[in-house]
């Protein structure tokens, strides 16, 4: 038997085990594992290197509108690209709805911007905006039909933000069809209240970004989420999760026996709230909902992500400049904190830092890393065919240099943004090679590949709305 | 010295201690406790007897129009009459706004239900129901100054229930009026999502009332509450808790730091939601919100009870008749439980209740029984005067026969529905002969007193407030 | 009528009230509480005066022989004196049976030592230390007929400490008489492992006795003392909780249905492990069991108080001398921390402390300061007549000027150490006038009644026992 | 490349994925998985079956002595083959230290009844009963490193249980060598107190087994355990969890960032207290420590194990005869309760009554059952080369047929008892087809292979010493 590419001799992570094989691809697909495999059209060799299934980055923002006609830092082509370069093979970016549009016309307009322009599998989820009836009754369970079987809904942002009622019919909406709701937990009129107290004390600099979305918001909207999915009875994500007592709400939720998948972000483990007080509105470049909290929570989230609160770890992209070279759009505001954009870059460093921090570190092996990364992503939301290293699954390989010392620089990415939150952070292990459906997009960090090799996934529905 | 009244050799107890003494009245206040006082104009013999405050119930609804026209079953007169027979000598109706109404208003028409038709003392809470800025900016301040110095919210209720943001901005209100917080805890959207499952189903019985108001809606709101208040920072009372998942919430905020008061009433103690699955809907005549739970809420809020999660015992007297003679009205829908009226009567079977279960069954002691029925609602609720028997305060007495035995019978109550939900219970304990304000009000079970005797209290700021 | 004495004009607080009144005693008790009072042999003029109960202070080492042969540093006489001038009526401290000593011996001993030297009332707990079948089965529910209604139990020291077989015995003997434990929690095994540890890091100085009882040490034996009551089905008095894991572990066994009364002392809201940290050997001054933790800790003993985890405020006085005179003995070990006789003296600063951070600065007000510091003392351990200011109760009456000022110094203190550990806190509020069964011993700040005033006092079951 | 066995066509699951492949074994090891692997000497046919990590059964008592001199009913041989039978390819029975003997002595002995007798690999868990200074310092650190890298200790059973100190020292000596201790949790102080009480009230009958060992007094020493082990820093397994609450213990200590591994078993998900309360003593038939709970806490051990509170799903078999044929002893005590040994078969059922009850049931998914029944033992002990399907790996493969109904028979069984504690319960799923170490020795139900077929292993250390 002959392959078209044989990774040679290299240490191989999922997240059950690590052990050193070849790995044999055909057709985009991974056909044999063993010793001392056959002939291939091409081999790599991978001795000394990490050879770990491809990052799934399932939150990740690319080419959304924002507020006030801001332009996302990056589209399609810049983040893939991005994101590729930071060990991932998928990524899951969401598709927005905007009021009075139906999903369907959103999804075109997505496709159409992604066609063509990826380095990275990708497909999307949906944000519900505008749960009509037509929507949650038969434009959603017909896309859920077609493979679009995760959805999000937002606690917070005016123009987003669902009620109470608009959460519970759009999971019931979940209930019926078998898809998967994912919440961004943030109580919009709590926060509207501080911004209002804090704005009349004077207090508009980014570091109010952070004191009025204080814990106490997340918590309460956390655990209102898990109570309306309780009373749904279907399963639900809580996205970047920052601290503990949100993580202690979903602990009580599995404890009353709700299924329940925790997801935080390198922002909540390696930033802190004192990121934001920078000088001369610098602190902007770290403002992002929730905002990052203090040492004593980035602890929490990290016995989190050891004692399996977490199952994902994600970046939650969401990229904008700070500097605008056109001077006609202001992407992070200078007059008070409620202007900036919410969001920063991560989708690049989102591995490395995990990998740095975590598994250098001797905080989770490897299995755990590459469960945190990818398999958990895969199964949780329906990417069959993706996660791990296992005959039958896509060809998409990290092969890391886990020796690698790097010092995370800007200048040294390949994002749409102009600066980096993580900069000067220093990292031991970074991707080095990356395979895509069987095709080498990245050699020993060389960008080989081309725009529009990576493709679009539909998806099955969730594990978690099976088991 | 001599008195107008003494009240001669009875026990008294009081939050604090249990000792014989007598007690000299003089102008409707207690101005001597001691050893045989001297001589008197009247003078109660009250050997072998409890000598108690008079119980205040700071939870009673009286002649409130509910939905669909439905007329409560008691107005003042009733209402203060059987209170008083039920051992209360002070009782805090809600004084509702309806849409669009100012709160003078509001206040002016109960005012004038009240004057000259109570047999107790009384003082009102307002229900805020429509929070304008007008409503918050300018009177309601200027009714905690004149002594309403206690508002209500409602999650739950169409027409009554508050969003978030309302919630928040009354409770800034209290914040800087140093007012007091009630709220009705029950989260609206997920009732009315439940209601629509079940009357799809088919369930449209009493019992239903149950099921869609379950822990999880009573427990959502309890948190979210819990956060507002301390996202305001301002105490709260949760009133009529009904579970130990919500009592954990209360505990758990306490933990946080927060001044929180917890009330729980008769329902939640001797009732359970199998008591809503009667036949030929005599089930009705247990709905209440929240419902009553099982055998294990109750326990749990026996625990609360004895722990201290709860610091208020109140009826949530709120009384509809169950038949109705003309045939006009439907005060006990018999098409979908969503339009029985909710409420139950109790303001006359509280204290014996609390008594007979909790001091003559050895789970609470006397000083324990006080607070939870008088000193407690007086502390809380700002009744500077009233709660305890002490030099200075009214003259509010309750002269109990300890070992008095008797069934409950709806026969022998005095309010003005048609039924009691406790039909049945065997107490030991009653209230025999009751004192307001230095007026000997009923003498040996015999009403000696007339109606207009009860006055109107204006109260000063909660202790919460303060401490 | 008349009175042997009137305190007039004073305003009383008892742990349901706060009033104006003027109280009459005769014969040592209080027979009359009211307005304008007739004549009296003594009237003390109480304007402008807090009038309280005297307080009861339930945790108090006094003439207890300690290791080493080290003197306590108060016996009898400088202990009440001390205890007296800090504004208490009663104390309580142990009779330490020795082993191999019968608990009447161990009594007939401390009587003596008592007999005759006493500024205040008193009464026994015992500490049982050798519970063989003869002590638990004859002896101890003898004792507990006679009014010996309490012991103690210790799960560190050696020589003390008893292992959970004897700790389940002493518990039952406890169910069978209606008395009450109390339990010392810390994990003697433990702290000698960590002892060994530090002691082999050469890690001997006072800081190091904190090190060596961590919160996990007093955590586990908490959780494991109220297993035992729970397993034994008796009430349990835990005192001395340092920090915010044990009085979980007290809310949750409460949550369980359990009887547990808390109790905190001065040294966890005031002082920290850094105090221990002290040049030149000067941290010894604080090294007490269990130690002081930080400031969170601290935080979380305040809520404890606020929120009812706390019944009892206490000393724990425990007095050594740092300096000893006589160079023969060494109460304050200069060559490892383990060698430090564990204790510190607080009898006379207790109330001060908790009125001036408790009361003048908001946190509780005074019915709870009184039921902290007298009432539920008198509760608790079954001083019927103690612990209130009501008809019928011993005239134990403790007159505060509440606005007085003061700097905490040794030199103006009364025990018999030669430090305060709480020297130089500045404290609002101190206690004038002191009366003891109706004789003044202290008047305007001078001492005026006579050694031996003080009687012992028999004591009923605790109230535990029974409700 | 040719091989010496392959396995084709079957749906092979890991703790990660699930897929079809065939399996490629040489020297038995698993060298090649993939599509159509080529020639081999023997080929099985496994379409339309599972294939899965032979499991690993780490709790298991093997010919150990009981007191009073009963004999276990397994040995190596019965046991071992009985647990092939049940889907295991390995176990790790207990190496009893009697109180005297050396470690290595007690190994010695273990060995020479296992060499040669066994069909399943293995390896021992050391059980330290007599912790000296030679034991501790010299014999075990050297036995950690010759690979019995696992040791347990017992907090009941008189004459194994160690006191607080002896844990102490034993965690010690974890910590300096690397191994992991596994305890038993029960305080048997409390145990003998309850004993007392029931046998003095003639409560003999078995169910006072249970009614001895209530929940309290596992969850009192699962929390002492926990706390031992946060003091001594080491990472724990606690053993059968039998509870919410202990779970609960669990979650904390986990919150607290201790490393803790959780396992639970068979008889507390299917069994209840109640079966211990069987006519004419065949209750005894279920007596095993923890004793089976109620419905309620068997829902929550199954909300462990899909909540991840559990990694370790045990059997804890240990076996006793129920009739003793020759009279002669009486392994099953009918006079009290006590003389019951404690312990009940369950080596051959463990697999089969989760795969029915947790898979096919839909409660969990097949990398979930994987992990519990063999990868996480794998990693948690140390069994580098075991527990999963992937190249390097012994090849230990268990082939399900995931269809086959059956009932619990023990006349089906092969373990050397005389009854199953779960006859009669219906089971969708068992294993046909054993291979270990690449030798097949279970085919289609029919024993096929020869005792002393399974080796012995050394293991390294528990990767939970490592991250």
């Amino acid at each position: 038997m002959s392959f078209d590419l044989v990774i040679r001799g290299g240490t191989i992570a999922t997240a059950a085990d690590v052990f050193q094989a070849d790995i044999g691809i055909r057709d985009g697909t991974i056909v044999q594992i063993g010793d001392s495999l056959g002939e291939a059209a091409e081999v790599i060799d991978a001795s000394n290197r990490l050879v770990l299934p491809g990052g799934i980055d399932s939150h990740v923002h690319l080419a959304q509108p924002s507020g006030d006609g801001i332009v996302m830092a990056d589209g399609f082509e810049s983040g893939t690209r991005s994101a590729l370069f930071g060990g991932n093979s998928c990524v899951l970016p969401f598709c927005l709805q905007e009021k009075g549009q139906s999903l369907r016309e959103a999804l075109s307009a997505y496709h159409a911007l992604a066609e063509g322009n990826c380095y990275t599998d990708h497909s999307f989820h949906l944000i519900v905006s505008d749960p009509t009836p037509a929507v949650l009754g038969q434009e959603l369970p017909a896309l859920v039909e077609s493979g679009y079987t995760s959805f999000k809904v937002f606690m917070t942002y005016e123009g987003l933000r669902l009620n109470d009622a608009e959460i519970l019919a759009t999971m019931d909406t979940a209930r019926r069809t078998g898809a998967l709701v994912m919440v961004h937990c943030e109580n919009e009129d709590a926060i509207r209240y501080l911004i209002g107290r804090h704005e009349a004390a004077g207090e508009v600099r980014p570091k109010a970004h952070a004191a009025t979305r204080p814990v106490a918001v997340e918590r309460e909207a956390t655990h209102r989420a898990l109570s309306l999915a309780e009373i749904t009875e279907v399963p639900i994500v809580i996205v970047h999760v920052s601290n503990g007592a949100a993580m202690e709400e979903i602990a009580r939720a599995r404890a009353r026996g709700q299924k329940v998948v925790g997801e935080t972000c390198p922002q909540y483990l390696v930033l802190t709230a004192k990121d934001l007080d920078g000088m001369d509105w610098e602190g902007a470049k770290f403002v992002c909902s929730p905002p990052p909290r203090d040492e004593a929570e980035q602890e929490a989230c990290w016995r989190g992500i050891e004692a399996g609160v977490f199952d994902l770890f994600s970046s939650d992209h969401c990229p904008f400049r700070y500097d605008d070279p056109a001077g006609k759009l202001n992407p992070k505001g200078r007059t008070s904190f409620r202007h900036i954009p919410n969001g920063i870059p991560g989708v690049e460093t989102r591995l490395p830092i995990l990998f740095s921090e975590g598994v250098a570190k001797g905080r989770i092996d490897l299995p755990r890393f590459v469960a945190l990364t990818a398999t958990n992503h895969a199964r949780t939301y329906g990417l069959e065919k993706k996660g791990s290293i296992a005959i039958g699954k896509d060809a998409d390989i990290a092969i890391w240099d886990p020796a690698e010392k790097r010092t995370i620089r800007h200048a040294d990415l390949h994002d749409g943004a102009d600066y980096s939150p993580y900069e000067g952070i220093e990292i031991t292990g970074w991707p080095k090679t990356m395979i895509v459906g069987g095709k080498v997009m990245i050699r020993d960090g060389e960008l080989v590949g081309t725009k529009g090799a990576g493709r679009y996934v539909a998806r099955t529905r969730s594990a978690l709305a099976t088991f």
